[in-house]
């Protein structure tokens, strides 16, 4: 096909004005209103529906990013995981109404190379959305990574988070004996243990973690899911069974200070213990995301499986709603729904 | 056979007589001479003629070992690796002349049931010392826990001691593209560059450890054999490659101290670089000691391989020498010959 002209198509983005200390303050993020090119041949515009929001972000604008991806530059939109819809088309790859994730998030347009999207299923899920959710994260990180076996037990941290809350449900759905989970707070902890069917979970503000944790698991753990680090990784370790196998995705709890977390402590004990650490991400993995894509729709289909999820309407509630969720004020995926919310009309 | 009287025999065991803290003070351990009973049925008495010093030994004495081995006691004989020849057995399973390793080191002569010992063969090597040797947990710490891959690069640390010169040659052997060491003193680099063939070394005390492993491997590392902990272990995390592997096998550097090792730091960059981290024993790997003993003959035979190893005469002079051990004083395996050098005639 050949390109619609639409040169006079607006759109918002947002974009690191400076680099925060810790929590963004405001003004850290800008929102801006920017022309969106047409399509030149072999790209595509699309219009994202969805922008992940991911506490790692916080990392990315930090001067030192560790992560091993682009940090965010100044003055320059940022990226981030997001699901859209191609609205216009210079390739032949990709056609008007395909639904498409991507790296081109926090901007309402993105525009590139074909290469830069990647085709999803539209109807493989009730929402878009659920393109953007960390089940995979989670799925590997059980199986490949810290290889569960039946009969383990497993604690998973920030079990009401993103990843956790489908780590701890996994968990049960492929063998584990008991699960149990820390979150931040008493209404987390109810719905770790309700909603999403947790054998037992703590606030970790609640005492010295180690005490906590030592009830809850009082056979010692297996397998540690780990999305916080400090005070909960060193506990883990304590807690750990001989042979326990811990994996290390996020550090959550040190990521919002800026200061180094301390880490695991003590090697004597994981020797002693003779215990495995290893710290992924999903990319390595890919190779798993059919398995695991079958296997999660089945689980959605015969609802042994709670998919949590938060929404918040529109990017310019994007840089508080990221403050918020680094702050542990949802539960679940948090997505930004781009195109409303904030008072405008979005060309849809 | 029936057993000989000779209840007139003795021989010296050590005792700890006191917990020391940190390093042992003259009198926390006790040479003493006691009577040697004749076997019982079902029993075997070995005349010890090599007993392994190990590191290790020293957290078996503290207060609140976390070594997965039963601490020492107070007023019991220690334990410890020891190689011996059976003198007079009351068991079918092992006849006098037969050479046997077991743990009833820290003594001249060790009785006790058959199912202690384990015969060794008395040809595999030129001295019945190496039997003691820690090749095979050098070889599964590379191969098994760190999967060591050809075109590797590996960081040895205490390159220079029991574990560590074999850690080093062996992985060289085994197709690494580089090896480097660290060790305690400017001869010990020397040894490790010169004898044992390392590509380069450094010696930690050498300024900031992190400067010095750069200089040793500028284009990183893959593999880290762990034998030290606290600095080192937190500089190889800076300098490893992406998905390189650490087999945690010792903490040197902390044990002296008796206060705990910080540990290997934020697992923020744990989990950048998609490393793992695994605490190992040898005893979960004796599956490999054929496979281990028939390459590592071979390397002997054909003079690929030096065995460093330090020969210490007589039980009395044990424990000064265990703690010269832990301070750096020797390089190689270090070994205390029985029944000499202690001004008495010992039975043999």
């Amino acid at each position: 096909m050949t390109t619609t002209p639409a040169s006079a198509r607006t759109g918002l983005q947002a974009r690191l004005a400076a680099r925060p200390h810790g929590l963004p303050a405001p003004g850290d993020l800008e929102i801006v209103e920017v022309a969106v090119p047409d399509p030149t041949p072999g790209q595509v515009l699309v219009r994202n529906l969805f922008l992940s929001l991911d506490p790692g972000m916080l990392l990315l604008m930090a001067e030192g990013s560790r992560l091993p991806l682009p940090r965010y530059e100044i003055g320059a939109p940022m990226h981030g995981d997001a699901v859209g819809e191609v609205l216009l088309s210079a390739h032949p790859s990709l056609c008007p109404g395909d639904l498409v994730v991507h790296r081109l998030g926090w901007r309402e347009y993105a525009v590139s190379d074909a290469g830069a999207f990647r085709r999803v299923d539209r109807d493989a899920y009730p929402s878009p959305s659920l393109h953007l959710g960390f089940g995979l994260v989670a799925y590997v990180g059980l199986m490949e990574v810290a290889r569960l076996r039946p009969g383990d037990t497993v604690f998973v941290s920030s079990a009401a988070g993103a990843i956790g809350s489908l780590a701890g449900q996994i968990a049960r759905l492929t063998g584990a004996r008991r699960v149990v989970g820390s979150a931040g707070s008493a209404a987390k902890v109810a719905h770790v243990t309700g909603r999403l069917g947790f054998d037992a979970a703590f606030d970790h503000h609640d005492g010295p973690v180690l005490d906590r944790l030592r009830e809850a698991a009082p056979d010692g753990i297996d397998v540690y899911f780990d999305n916080v680090g400090g005070e909960q990784l060193r506990a883990a370790v304590e807690v750990m069974n001989e042979h326990g196998r811990i994996a290390l995705c996020g550090a959550l709890q040190h990521q919002s200070t800026g200061r180094p977390d301390p880490g695991p402590g003590d090697p004597v004990r994981i020797i002693a213990k003779r215990l495995t650490l290893r710290g992924f991400t999903v990319r390595e993995h890919l190779d798993k995301a059919a398995e695991f894509g079958q296997r999660f729709r089945g689980w959605l289909r015969d609802g042994s499986i709670v998919y949590d999820e938060t929404v918040v309407d529109g990017l310019v509630n994007a840089p508080a709603a990221l403050t918020d969720l680094v702050r542990g004020r949802y539960t679940g995926k948090t997505v930004v729904r781009l195109g409303v919310g904030d008072g405008r009309d979005a060309d849809r």
